[in-house]
């Protein structure tokens, strides 16, 4: 029988990947920090649990496939909070931002095109674009220049005819970056030269710090008909497991196109759209409240990591990411023996190798740390365990 | 910008497609019987309510990406119940059986790789195997042979060195038939000689009626490793809108890389999960009740269906559907004349058309009718308005 090269081209999560080292450790009675996966600590808030409750129907009926009319609702007035000009009509509701990011690269590529990502990104990019059978083209940037949007002339070199579509997460996972003015010029104006779509995947737009600059793509000037967005309630109302997401557009013939997607996989789960528009609705001040906490996370978190000798990174502005390098050979093989091989008082901690955010896996010393599932004093105790972890590792 | 060529080439669904039409015959505040969809109208087990209100956790976070263990163990018990041999670590959750598809299709083709489909067939068929840019290659089933699967040489035919897997539902949607031994046995002879995989569709497996012979192809001799199961609590439990599904193989190649795209894509939705395990586990007369009902609405149904003049179809011994052929030019055109110009006593039905369940949309006279949704003394009603409609669309 046959098994297809898509697949087999396909890499296992970096980050899910861990999980038997991680649960060899639990098994072990090891408390470990897990600081692999953008799983956050915050309580889901109560409307999330009221939306639930609230369904009254006998019967778990097939939704819309674009969406439950009161979802979508839901999440045009958040866009229009937000300043985001998107109409009911230009938003289909999808499992996860996840499915959102699939159907996006779907409607947009056949096998052989070509999408442009930003080295290191959000791991699972790089399995979106293989299972549609579509290259992924890296275009690296570089941590002694701040992980910043290379010039436009370096840019233009990663374009090929079959170059349809720049695939990039902003605010930025795993770097915790957020785009300029001027980075975000860039990016349009090779959007518009070369007629490509930019597939903006914004899910941590909650979450910027320091009240730095940040704009959706979807409000850049000429970019109206080109941009699709990708959002997702995962990461704003601490509710990853519902697998609520949002893929918007302007373009009204992508959206038609997509919705045949939408149609074949018939709808999304009904009670989590339920649940998910009485959340979008009733909730005012969780994000600030939330973007406080992750802050002070990231202040505690940071401040013990630039105390480790030869560990080294870009403070983050936004999202709860901090991708650092660390002084070590192979952070893989680190991340299992700290699991499997080390322990401190009866803990350890765990990350997300780095490779895994790299087309060809040849950065080794990398390493993304997720500060959302931990309070303070427990981050600080994290990076303890760092440093000791990596002092006997070494040995 | 490009818009793919794969998804240019899909269709929109049959039955979502008339969706329009619909909701403009309800907004004149007509009665519809929908007899369009397979959304059954049977109360989804307290079993269900009774999982979502015993979870207790303050967040909802993600799952295991092959699914939960309470799920996964479910699912287990449900099988061995069955007499379908599968251990846990043959089971991936997925969103819905339409997932489960998709995955398999994905995980078993390249672009260009041909898959056998047999005609009619689930309309979204054709579109999980067009989104994957893999052909598909039907083999017609004839009406005028009770829609049997035809001898050895004629599938012999279809077959090329592209092809990689044969995917169909048993019990059959949309025909209501249920595969013999015989025809088991040629399929699989089949599969052995091309080596090629089965994806076997068997959702309506709860739904035989008459005592007809009905067996898992997991359960045929020689196809152990070449089996793929598709299966979904949708219309078990009358649990659509949950989008729970399973995707189970014994072939531990397949597994392994399957989960690539379970991680890609995080986690199906942690709650309904949670109550799908409480359903699977509490859950003994259900199906027998359930499987009585339908059998008195299928009667009900063929026997008024039966009374009309040109009206043609193969009695259902499984599942919720009948396939009948209508003395009409277009059933396309019919169904949208029957639910936007016409009306009897404020009432009216709906239909899918059968077009939409071939490759080439030949089959123009065709109807697919679901006797999921309507009580017998509705479907008696929905009956006689098929047939005055009939009537008036032919003046």
């Amino acid at each position: 029988m046959n098994i297809s090269t898509r697949i087999k081209n396909m890499n296992y999560s970096p980050i899910r990947n861990i999980v038997p080292s991680l649960e060899n450790a639990k098994n072990k009675n090891l408390n470990v920090y897990e600081m692999h996966i953008g799983q956050p600590n915050i309580k889901t808030p109560d409307a999330f649990f009221d939306g639930i409750n609230n369904y009254k129907e006998k019967i778990i009926k097939y939704e819309n496939s674009a969406g439950s009319h009161a979802t979508i609702k839901a999440f045009c007035q958040m866009y229009k909070n937000a300043k985001i000009d998107l109409t009911e009509d230009e938003i289909l509701i999808t499992h996860g931002g996840s499915e959102a990011i699939m159907f996006a690269i779907q409607t947009i590529c056949d096998p052989g095109d070509e999408v442009i990502i930003f080295e290191p990104f959000y791991s699972n990019y790089d399995s979106f674009i293989k299972c549609a059978s579509v290259k992924p083209c890296p275009i690296r940037l570089d941590a002694n220049n701040d992980y910043k949007i290379p010039p436009y002339k370096t840019l233009q070199k990663a374009i090929t005819n079959k170059t349809k579509a720049i695939l990039l997460s902003n605010p930025n996972n795993p770097l915790g970056t957020i785009l300029s003015k001027d980075e975000m010029h860039t990016i349009a104006q090779l959007a518009i030269e070369y007629d490509l779509f930019i597939i903006t995947d914004e899910v941590y737009r909650q979450f910027v710090y320091d009240n730095c600059y940040y704009e959706s793509f979807m409000n850049i000037d000429g970019l109206t008909d080109r941009c699709v967005l990708v959002d997702s309630i995962s990461k704003h109302y601490s509710a990853c497991g519902a697998r609520i997401g949002v893929l918007a557009t302007k373009n009204k013939e992508f959206y038609s196109q997509a919705l045949k997607l939408c149609q074949a996989r018939l709808s999304v789960s009904t009670i989590e759209q339920i649940a998910s528009a009485n959340l979008i609705y009733t909730m005012d001040s969780y994000a600030d409240n939330v973007r406080g906490e992750y802050m002070r996370r990231r202040d505690v978190f940071c401040t013990e990591l630039s105390k480790i000798d030869g560990v080294d990174f870009v403070f983050p502005k936004s999202a709860f990411y901090v991708f650092a390098t660390l002084p070590v050979d192979d952070t893989q093989s680190f991340v299992r023996f700290l699991l499997e091989d080390f322990e401190h008082n009866g803990e350890t901690l765990s990350f997300a190798p780095g490779a895994g955010f790299y087309i060809n896996a040849d950065i080794k010393n990398a390493a993304r740390f997720s500060f959302c599932a931990n309070a303070c004093d427990e981050l600080k105790t994290a990076a303890k365990l760092l440093k000791i972890g990596i002092n006997e590792y070494k040995k």
